[in-house]
């Protein structure tokens, strides 16, 4: 309980028993002193009201469900229900504390999967049951006993299938119901009248359950997922930007090391980790996407069947793009560097494209986040203008990328090591044929004779093969520069993917029915 | 049950019932010859059968589920157990139909929360049922219903805890079995007999789980752990070879476009889609990781503390690397292209890294299958001097990179557009400070003013704002060429990070003491 919270932070558990001693210590007073135990323990306080206040409708799902347990508790606990149920309530009670989730949707979800496999069970093992008995007496243990083996085999198996998978509950449901109905039936009679009974308490708790979820300050999935989509496009575009500056003004000095940093935890970049976890979030718009579908119109979605999918495939176009930070990410991190001066040399033109796709796509979330539908057509071909002064700057001024060893000003670093001449050698003898040969091709054969292969570096390679130690691979300062090249292809092809964001949003809007906006 | 497989496609839930009359024609024998009804079937046995095939394992699950739930069964069907454990012996049915997981480690796993939250929860009824007994017949139900209702809420709390998320279940079943005890003991009294009585039953459900899970054919986690990882080893290697194999032969001529296919669907891209699954390994690794811990040493696996948290480091480093081959399968499908020839003419170089590459990657998952421990050294100097020749052949010709607007024999596209001249348009007035002029930046200017700045090109995209389309972003061809070093760089830097998997897997392979051997 005493752990730090965010999800990549796996900390040590500490069973709630530890807590005990704290807890009575806390109660016997402060006057007592032992501040070595209050300190710890006003730090926990601390973080729990922390993640409390984070999101209060963690509170709020906390106090309903002990709220549905106590409710359905007092059909047992007042005497008058206790009399008309009996003891099958405690079954209400199972089926509060299994079905009640914590949004609105996986609740109907859940509870969707109660009924159904409680029914199908239900039915199946009243059907078993006269078949069993109308067997014979002899007969009837084996029956019962291979048609509980035949249903644990095959709900197993079932929910193994890959679209069965998210019906998983509904599968133990149906194997535990029927295993309990057959199995009491056999033993204490009236098969049909135990199934019936404990039907009714199911239902109890599901009514129960349902009702407190959706009438007590409900927390819809769908807007969950609202949010969590609108939360990313902000997330990608903060990340963008924190990449790029970072990249723009790194002058190389205080690089950490590539395998310290691998594990994907960079400290100084809080806006990676949202990029990151925009990555990953697949499951999560699933599932959300999945529950949302079973809510009823609420709130500010008035519409029946709201595209909820659509959330998911705008989500995977997000994803597309943020697939390509990650790469400037990787770019940024890389051990192969363009030189600092050359990385500022095209400062203003990278800036600016980065800053009209961070605009556009916050644009974007604040338009989804509104539930408005606005022509972002200005605002793509601001990008796309920025975007093309950047291809124009670049192409202008390739020659620094590709000659910047002869005349790069790289402070500290070894020139390139293209001086070593040695015999030259055909490395790549095994299968160029002579009549593929292009323009390109008889260049750069002519540019080899002139420049000669430096196959003896490669050489020094296999001369101290008995190393135990792990040899880093060397990069060429000569090919540093176009590690700038790569930088802006990524970036652009970023600008190029924002096209299909824009219109996977269109598309949500159109469908979601967002109010038309015709200014920009 | 008719759905195709495979994890990425979503199909339509046919509801067992609906299978229930196909069965029956089957079984009616094909004579009776409705055709129509019997292919169908018949294919849909074919995939049954196939995706019992492809993994036996799913198979021998469901029939150890089946032989459990029969095993708890029998101590009703049968006379003499029933006689001693009474009806309690329906919680053993249902423990076995919660519990059992499909690997041992997930059911010990789940055994561990739920024999623990069944000890809490039962320990802690037992003092409040005690604190309300001595408290006063008025008070009793007040003191049980508030405790219920805290009980509810802390738990509820609880497994929000980020920490506590993997715990879940072991808060659900300390509520239910809270209630269920705290209730039934204030209704039919001797609450710690009930207790008691209950774990014995659980005891018995959990016995019967864990034995049939560990003595009949038991899948363990650490061994799914282990091929998953060998597996996501080969499928790096083989995504990587399939998408520079590709990029080298794709001449453009069939592009699809990047719209249909932004949904992640490259029906030719058959180990792209492996790679995803990897991309998205990461949940799955852990939750195996988690598992593996539970289980005792088994088959290979003989040493105790197993090193199974460095199978999700080595999972995080290959992450990494493919995260590289997905910026590179972005680059093969990206909108800007380099034109064939040249692709080709830096055809071997290409291949050649990436085959040496491929060939690394494959050794470690050998490696790592036979659980052999040998020095990849030479390899990784094999692939660096590749990489490295590489990169020397990019240097040395990277005049066809930057000129290709003048000399490329681009066939079938139109000349770069940078014969339109205008007047000299300041774009980058804004902030570049005077005493911040380097030599490129006194480079570019001149050059500018060579060639002027070509900004009517950006106010053509002014014009036309009313447009309703979504404008698509132009590529310049003059900058296409440079795709190919976007491609190379992030290939040579994929390399350079199997340095660290290189290393990860040594420290895997030493924390975990692979038989060492001296060859390579």
């Amino acid at each position: 309980m005493n752990g730090k919270k965010g999800s990549s932070v796996r900390i040590d558990i500490c069973l709630p028993s530890s807590a005990v001693p704290r807890e009575t210590a806390r109660k016997s007073g402060k006057g007592d002193g032992d501040e070595a135990i209050v300190i710890p323990l006003r730090k926990w306080m601390m973080e729990v009201w922390q993640f409390a206040r984070e999101d209060t409708n963690r509170v709020i799902f906390s106090l309903k469900v002990g709220l549905a347990c106590l409710l359905v508790s007092l059909l047992i606990l007042l005497r008058a229900p206790y009399q008309v149920f009996g003891t099958n309530i405690i079954w209400s009670i199972l089926t509060v504390a299994i079905m009640f989730e914590y949004t609105v949707g996986a609740t109907f979800n859940r509870g969707f999967n109660r009924a159904l496999g409680s029914i199908l069970a239900g039915v199946f093992a009243v059907v078993v049951i006269q078949v069993a008995v109308s067997s014979g007496h002899i007969a009837e243990p084996y029956v019962i006993g291979l048609s509980i083996f035949l249903v644990g085999s095959i709900t197993s198996f079932m929910k193994l299938w890959p679209s069965l998978v998210p019906y998983e509950y509904g599968f133990r449901v149906i194997l535990f119901t029927y295993c309990l109905i057959i199995v009491s039936g056999y033993r204490m009679g009236n098969p049909i009248r135990i199934a019936m009974d404990r039907l009714y308490s199911i239902a109890i708790g599901a009514i129960v359950a349902v009702l407190v979820n959706v009438l007590i300050f409900p927390i819809w999935a769908g807007e969950q997922l609202h949010r969590e989509l609108v939360g990313h496009f902000d997330s990608v575009a903060d990340s963008l930007e924190e990449c790029v500056k970072k990249y723009l003004t790194d002058d190389g000095s205080d690089h950490p090391e590539f395998s310290k940093t691998v594990m994907d935890d960079f400290q100084d970049e809080p806006a990676y980790r949202k990029c990151r976890s925009t990555l990953n979030s697949s499951a999560k718009l699933d599932s959300l996407a999945n529950s949302a579908k079973w809510e009823t119109p609420h709130g500010r979605f008035t519409q029946m069947f709201y595209p909820w999918a659509e959330y998911v495939k705008v989500g995977a176009v997000l994803r597309h793009c943020a697939y390509e930070v990650m790469a400037l990410h990787g770019c940024l991190h890389s051990e192969i560097q363009a030189p600092y001066n050359l990385r500022y040399t095209f400062r203003t033109e990278i800036l600016d494209a980065t800053n009209q796709a961070a605009e556009l796509l916050r644009s974007l979330a604040k338009d989804l986040s509104n539930m408005k539908h606005s022509l972002h057509t200005s605002l793509l071909k601001r990008v796309h203008a920025s975007t093309e002064r950047l291809q124009r700057s670049i192409d202008l001024h390739s020659y620094l990328l590709t000659l910047s060893h002869d005349v790069c000003d790289c402070p500290a670093k070894p020139p390139a090591k293209l001086s070593h001449v040695s015999s030259f050698n055909v490395t790549d003898a095994d299968g160029m044929k002579a009549e593929a040969e292009t323009y390109h091709e008889t260049m750069k054969k002519q540019q080899r004779r002139l420049h000669s292969w430096p196959s003896r570096e490669v050489d020094d390679f296999e001369e101290d093969m008995s190393g135990e130690s792990i040899p880093r691979m060397r990069a060429l300062e000569s090919t540093a520069a176009l590690s700038l090249a790569t930088f802006t292809s990524l970036l652009i092809e970023f600008v190029a993917r924002l096209d299909h964001l824009v219109e996977a949003a269109d598309e949500l809007a159109k469908l979601a029915k967002f109010k038309q906006e015709i200014a920009c």
